[in-house]
């Protein structure tokens, strides 16, 4: 990274996907992404196939692969348009299993695609707990750590995101309980010193037998300095944008002069 | 614990501590306990001595041992009075090393003495960081882990407590970033599921060489559901009080009906 190339642009979009609606959902996005350019784009979880499947062979149904399934190449085409990494939640198939996974696309390439470590409430039914090490892709010197919605409860995942070198967390979210996770992800930026950029969907799922879900909004980018930068609304598409400067992410020294990252005394920790 | 015996009281004192009159500010403590029966009371960080010490030779002059110092002999006296725990705290020397330290004591028994292990700022000129881990003690049922102002900032100290037993953190503080620790407790209460007890000073100190430090107050007593319990003002003498019910703090449970410190997943973190 040069002095001349600290500055990047970030972007989250809030929206209501149709639930199992994949192409219509896609057309959607691709109208509120015209003419965007941008270094990082988040896209909630799962945001063109909505989330409360009822079991697991409505979930196999709309399932698909990271390499060539419907979202992903509508997400590859997408890249090529913002120009930067993009970061998008889908339903991931692999052979009989489904991950709650996250696409990492740049310049129409499949980059990573990280799966949910941690599953929330009735996720255990239909898929499989994530397989893969939480992860950092760089793109145009930009260093993206990415994991996916309630990770957001376990300290743990943002900082190996930042340990890893991630100079900005890009976190896919359908957020159901009440303000905890975008209070908390002012707190997840300021321990590590890092951008987090939380896209969450909004509105109500209603899939019996399943209970209605209403989804929180509010999507949140947050700054090195635990404050927030960028907020959505409770309800409503919107898109979030704001400048981020990488030299502050990378410099982990609180007011005091502690470097809070290397000042870690991990002997002392449990894991 | 039985059912019966689920419900426990929380104090932490909020002082105003005149630098190096231990006497007189151990007096003004007492004063303030007058009558507490509490299970569980917390003092701030190094409450009998002031905090910002200009050298090495200055904290010599005022570290006490934690067997037999002025103030560790005060703190048994007072838990004789309120029947519980108190968490407190002292410069400890040890020979010719100085460790800035919390002394647990109970029914005028010493139990133990952490050493802070995160140092903040200028503590590094004056105190061996901590040497010893972070532990919980027990008394009549009620399991107090122990960590000390700026490890409030490291989220594997208090998730040490916690998978180490803790129901209820005990946190000696003098605070001096604006707010950041007072919105984070509610957090570290939230992940863990887990009361946090923060007591903190305030007022102003000015010892030149070393800059004026004011100290933000504003103690804090959280719940295991993320939500302040106790709030004391920013300025003032204030003894805050709950009732805390430990069967809270032992189901980990979330409204989704995630267990978020069983269903933790190690083998991905980076330590």
């Amino acid at each position: 990274m040069s002095d001349d190339h600290a500055t990047y642009s970030f972007s989250a979009l809030q929206t209501d996907p149709a639930f199992g609606e994949v192409t219509a959902n896609l057309d959607a996005v691709e109208r509120h992404l015209e003419g965007l350019r941008t270094d990082l784009l988040v896209l909630p979880e799962l945001f063109a196939s909505g989330y409360s499947f009822v079991d697991k062979d409505e979930l196999l149904g709309l399932a698909e692969p990271f390499d060539g399934g419907e979202t992903t190449e509508r997400l590859r085409g997408w890249s090529r348009g913002t120009g930067g990494m993009i970061v998008a939640g889908f339903p991931e198939r692999d052979g009989d299993k489904v991950y709650n996974s996250a696409a990492v696309v740049a310049n129409g390439e499949l980059l990573d695609c990280y799966r949910k470590v941690h599953l929330f409430g009735f996720e255990y039914d239909v898929y499989e707990p994530g397989d893969r090490p939480f992860a950092v892709q760089e793109h145009a010197g930009l260093r993206v750590g990415t994991m996916i919605c309630f990770d957001w409860m376990y300290p743990e995942a943002a900082r190996t995101l930042v340990l890893r070198g991630a100079d900005v967390i890009a976190h896919p979210s359908n957020l159901v309980l009440p303000g905890w996770c975008q209070r908390t992800m002012l707190v997840r930026a300021l321990e590590n010193r890092v951008y987090t950029v939380t896209a969450n969907r909004y509105g109500t799922e209603h899939r019996p037998p399943r209970p209605a879900l209403h989804f929180t909004g509010s999507s949140r980018i947050a700054s090195p300095r635990g404050e927030a930068v960028a907020d959505a609304p409770a309800v409503g598409v919107t898109l979030l944008q704001t400048t981020a400067d990488i030299v502050l992410a990378r410099d982990k020294r609180v007011p005091s002069g502690n470097d809070v990252l290397a000042e870690r005394r991990p002997d002392f920790y449990e894991r």
